[in-house]
């Protein structure tokens, strides 16, 4: 099962309990709906026709629209629409067959979902502070060695921005992926679900679309800039040229075997949230906003306990390091890798993380995954009010999760010192 | 590409060219959206949480509690929602794993899904008049044959109501085949999709869940009872006991990591019609009854062109066999087996149907389905008249389809003798 979501679910079961928790597991973003996108889905509730099973053309054009609009052209030809980007994702991974390279660390699903299609993982490791991409170099001889053992490597996934780092790649190691994938002739397979929420224009997030156009696919939804995770919406950008249209084929008939189409009504709200008018443009810059700040925030948390944090770009994750604490862990509280960690954070503090080796890291690694995109509120109105707030770190209720967190790190770290 | 959903975008395309053209080949259900259904839906667009992989408790507690009324009592824990009863089918062969027996004929996925996933399907015919359901004895004989030959066969797929036959095997033949299933260690994948749409309370439809309870997965949806196949909504209920508890865990473990969960606001309307209050209940039975009128109706014109069709039971597909007429369709339109006699139809006409061979017959098979429920009307308001209409085959827009295929079946059986 998802770590991301089973994690999720258990911390629900002791909130119902009645137990006090934070919530930092999953990545799901604590906003309320924009009600001029519930308007459109509310409107759109007598569609009940399959339509095509790429999505339909209004989606596809506001799709295409939407890319056209970050600098990556886009007939709406080249658009598949599917339940979520994860399945998208997965059924990417079927289209393309071979094996799959992935960053390590990376989103707790590509390896997962590479095995349910019978490929294997080929994990490579990411460049210091650059989450999301493998490392070109190391790219390149785990090919050639997987070629070599036999195996048939045919894809590799990208994450840009980066989950579960908050970082970014830089351009020009995205620019080195993509020529490492043009020798090698692998399908780029760019998860960019966080491109709307890149914090500082000095530090972008350029897709390998840029670099090596004819063989990237980029994905995207709406879970993540709109919050809409629980309506289901992801979008695939195909390449142009032969390879993006026999990929295209293919995808379509695997979409159209496991999942058929994309419900209609979300369909239509998701058509107008693509097209940007002014009223999305708003949110989702409040939204990102909001994220830049509570994140910041808690990553000081993690900094002043002694971790090692690389600086967080995008996006609503913090990777610390606890590595810098090991003996100290190990010795206070008999820790002696990252899902200890998570267990004792869980268990003694009632604060949910997820652990290194959910993504990919050695078991030995202290690493974490703290998600900071829950703390905006427990009801509607808190949130709605930490959207538009000109300082959402003063509102209390957040303060009261980040002193807590303050609090649990001081505690878990200094407490004998 | 999905057969049908292929043979309904390229029907649809000569549509909005301007052709006159009858749409036999999507299973799509015609008619309107339940307002009540529409307003459940539209209340719900504030719903953005991701919620259980498995469902909301509300929705999991409704399906239980449908299914109980059709006596296969049920735990909310036993129910496991999907976007689509078509991806909940994949997943459930890869929890399953090994291959899968699917009945000949059968609907286009079953062996589609299969090969995604990684497995072989192996075909057993059905007993004629009884699709749907593998011939037990034939069954027996396939499985030792396949576990002989170093495969290793897992699960059978059964259809009761069958698509595309519109029959319904025997309470006889589910129980043989139920007797087999657990002779044999397999688990039966039952997809009940069709359960509301049987026509006649002497030829009931019968679940292998009654015979083989412990080894039983079903599925249904809200695709064909109440039209709602473009909201995409699924529900699977998993078998009682060590099996099913296993089964369930590694299905929820594969729904978190291909599609994470189904669209919020569809899964709280599914929780409405599931609780079956009394308009939900008079538009399945309007809706069943208007599927029966039509579907009888189109027999009648395939019976009376000379082709053999079984008695329909369920459902809105008819399965007449061009066989009896195999001479005359060779000697004049060179017509050599059911993808010919489909393109005829389909060029010569306009009509569109799908042909045997797309439901696993052979290619000189010359049956062929066609499905009804797309001749209730073209506007919403034409489908509603259709529902509330006492006689509705005096309807001037439906009596002109049937008077359209009377007329192609007569000029193509008929023309030259």
């Amino acid at each position: 099962m998802s770590a991301t979501l089973a994690a999720d679910e258990a911390l629900a079961r002791r909130r119902h309990a009645g137990e006090r928790v934070l919530s930092l597991a999953s990545g799901e973003i604590g906003l309320p709906v924009l009600p001029e996108l519930a308007d459109r889905l509310a409107a759109a509730a007598g569609g009940n026709a399959y339509g095509p099973v790429a999505g339909s053309a209004e989606l596809r054009a506001a799709a295409a629209g939407y890319w056209a609009r970050r600098g990556l052209g886009c007939d709406p030809g080249q658009v598949v629409c599917g339940p979520g980007s994860k399945p998208l994702l997965f059924a990417l991974l079927l289209a393309a067959g071979g094996d799959v390279v992935v960053p390590v660390p990376s989103w707790v699903s590509y390896t997962a979902q590479a095995t349910l299609a019978g490929a294997r993982a080929i994990p490579v490791p990411i460049r210091p502070g650059e989450g999301g991409v493998p490392d070109p170099a190391a790219l390149r001889e785990a090919v050639a060695a997987a070629r070599a053992a036999g195996r048939h490597p045919r894809c590799v996934v990208v994450t840009v921005p980066d989950n579960p780092t908050g970082t970014i790649a830089a351009p020009g190691t995205v620019r080195a992926l993509g020529q490492a994938a043009r020798d090698l002739d692998l399908v780029v397979i760019s998860d960019e679900i966080y491109c709307d929420l890149v914090f500082d224009p000095l530090y972008p997030a350029v897709s390998p679309a840029a670099f090596a156009p004819e063989r990237t696919v980029v994905t995207t939804g709406l879970t993540k800039n709109l919050a809409l995770g629980g309506w289901r919406m992801g979008v695939a950008r195909l390449p142009d040229g032969p390879l993006g249209r026999d990929l295209h084929t293919r995808l379509v008939a695997v979409a159209s075997q496991i999942w058929s189409t994309t419900a209609a009504p979300v369909q239509a709200a998701a058509a107008y949230a693509f097209a940007e008018p002014p009223g999305v443009v708003a949110r989702v810059a409040a939204s990102r906003a909001l994220h830049e700040a509570v994140a910041h925030a808690v990553a000081r948390s993690f900094t002043a306990a002694g971790a090692e944090l690389a600086p967080v770009r995008a996006t609503s994750y913090l990777y610390p390091d606890f590595g810098p604490l090991r003996d100290r862990l190990a010795r206070d509280h008999g820790v002696r890798g990252g899902d200890d960690l998570a267990a004792l954070l869980a268990e003694r503090y009632g604060m949910g993380v997820l652990a290194g080796p959910a993504f990919g890291e050695p078991r030995r690694s202290l690493r974490i995954r703290a998600a900071t995109a829950r703390l905006y509120g427990e009801t509607p109105a808190e949130r709605e009010t930490a959207l538009t707030s000109s300082d959402p770190l003063r509102l209390p209720w957040i303060r009261a999760s980040l002193d807590r967190i303050a609090e649990i790190l001081t505690d878990l770290t200094g407490s004998t010192t």
